[in-house]
């Protein structure tokens, strides 16, 4: 078997697990599968869960290839040629607005010019941030960086800092994460080791989510609450639309629209000139939605 | 008085009267306004109500100054110089699910190089499509344009349909209605004449706003309604937030945000591959969202 082949049915295991892990931690909802193909060649699996838990959460796997869209020769710095690309994609909203919204990413890409890379990462937005929680969660994504190389979390994690940035609002979508791309085969790396990481990545996925779940799933929530999370998630929605590289891509490409937009929320809010009283637990979360934030300490 | 500041005070007291008028349309809502200043020279009067008619809307003012924005020297076929820019752009959300969104945008832009323009135009975007009242709205643009220009009606009718598209969803934002740019001073049409039609423009959207209030106001909504009301406004985020020139300018260049977003709507929804039924008239209103459509025949 090729590498990509072992990629792509690792990928489509990976969507596997953790759905069955998403339902059984959920307990009501089931997800519902659509199966795609794109015109151009492949296609994927989009299997989307409205439960107890999850008020709306996507689990993407897909695998296509084919002639390099036009829009991504650029990027690619090529005139053409044949790529392949498999990855799986994951935007949980929670129905808690205590409970964050979660978004993982793992993804191969590779050129018929022999390049190939992984990219992806793990990313939380809680509409409440709690410190302790975010401590956690950034030690779980330092854990698995560490294992595969010293300089993983710093500089993943400034990645994602920086591009889970809402420019116009000057404010980081949520408490960051890892973030990396182009991860390619290196004489002192080689790519069976990149895989080894990613595979890591995705992993660490379910225990997370699970334990944010325990601490956060059952909290008391008020009216102030719920309409604090619909603000939140227009934050969500604006970053997506309008910075997110994948979502861009996908809408550029016409690939599959509700696949691709299976990121944003059932109900979202915007309320004009909102602002927080000082002091209150909204004012705190959003101080603390700014770059460079070292979590762990 | 020159010219450019006889347009600002013109679209200032439009403002004035735009606002009057929807307050006394509205009953319950009154406008709270905010003041704003541009770091690099003029500001405006953002004016928003949440009313009874209207759930969310917005009366935008603003006359702005200085050196040509980085981002604009392209677009203006510039490497620099002063400009000058002043609009009223309106943005209603309604209550009721039968009664249209609409939106309405005057604009004139001057450089110190000699170059001036209006820009402008007004479309609606009903939840629900009805060829009468696309023809009515369709009907009254054209009166106002052929007024001035036989060309108008049908030039500003086909760049509206160009320019309110949603590309990834294949779909028009609404029914359209009419959209200019750059129209500048010509030795057959000069700049007084471009004033008087952009005035036009701006005065007959009370009339026909409060038009399509008395018809769809007080109709009797049912719970779809409501919900494809929200799944439509996902709609119109995704245009405003994807391709919309004015928005994505304002983010660009750190306008006031606030004020830039005042278009979206105060909830919103997305559902994973909401498909109408055939024939109903969520159905019906979707067939009619494409380009090219005489509404007027």
């Amino acid at each position: 078997m090729n590498f990509k082949e072992e990629v792509r049915q690792y990928f489509e295991n990976l969507q596997d697990q953790i759905c069955n892990s998403l339902e059984e931690l959920d307990t009501k909802g089931r997800f519902q599968e659509d199966l795609w193909q794109r015109p151009g060649g492949g296609g994927g699996k989009t299997r989307i869960i409205q439960g107890g838990l999850i008020e709306k959460g996507g689990v993407n796997f897909s695998a296509v290839y084919g002639d390099l869209p036009e829009v991504l020769k650029n990027r690619m710095e090529t005139d053409g040629g044949q790529f392949f690309a498999t990855g799986v994609s994951i935007v949980l909203h929670p129905v808690n607005a205590h409970m964050p919204i979660i978004h993982m990413n793992v993804r191969y890409f590779e050129m018929n010019d022999g390049r190939s890379w992984f990219g992806g990462g793990i990313d939380l937005t809680p509409h409440y941030v709690l410190k302790d929680q975010a401590q956690y969660f950034h030690q779980k994504l330092k854990e698995v960086c560490d294992a595969h190389h010293p300089t993983y979390y710093p500089a993943f994690k400034d990645w994602a800092d920086e591009y889970f940035y809402i420019k116009h609002r000057q404010e980081t979508r949520g408490i960051g994460g890892i973030f990396f791309d182009r991860l390619s085969e290196k004489e002192s790396f080689p790519i069976a080791q990149r895989f080894a990481f990613v595979r890591d990545v995705g992993e660490v996925f379910v225990p997370i989510y699970t334990q944010l779940a325990e601490w956060n799933r059952d909290k008391t929530e008020t009216e102030a609450h719920k309409n604090w999370q619909l603000i939140r998630r227009g934050r969500y929605v604006e970053f997506n639309l309008v910075y997110d590289q994948g979502t861009k891509f996908g809408l550029e490409t016409s690939g599959r629209i509700e696949s691709i937009l299976m990121s944003l929320p059932l109900h979202a809010s915007w309320q004009y000139n909102q602002v927080p009283d000082a002091g209150s637990p909204e004012a705190q979360s959003i101080e603390l939605l700014q770059k460079g934030i070292d979590w762990i300490q």
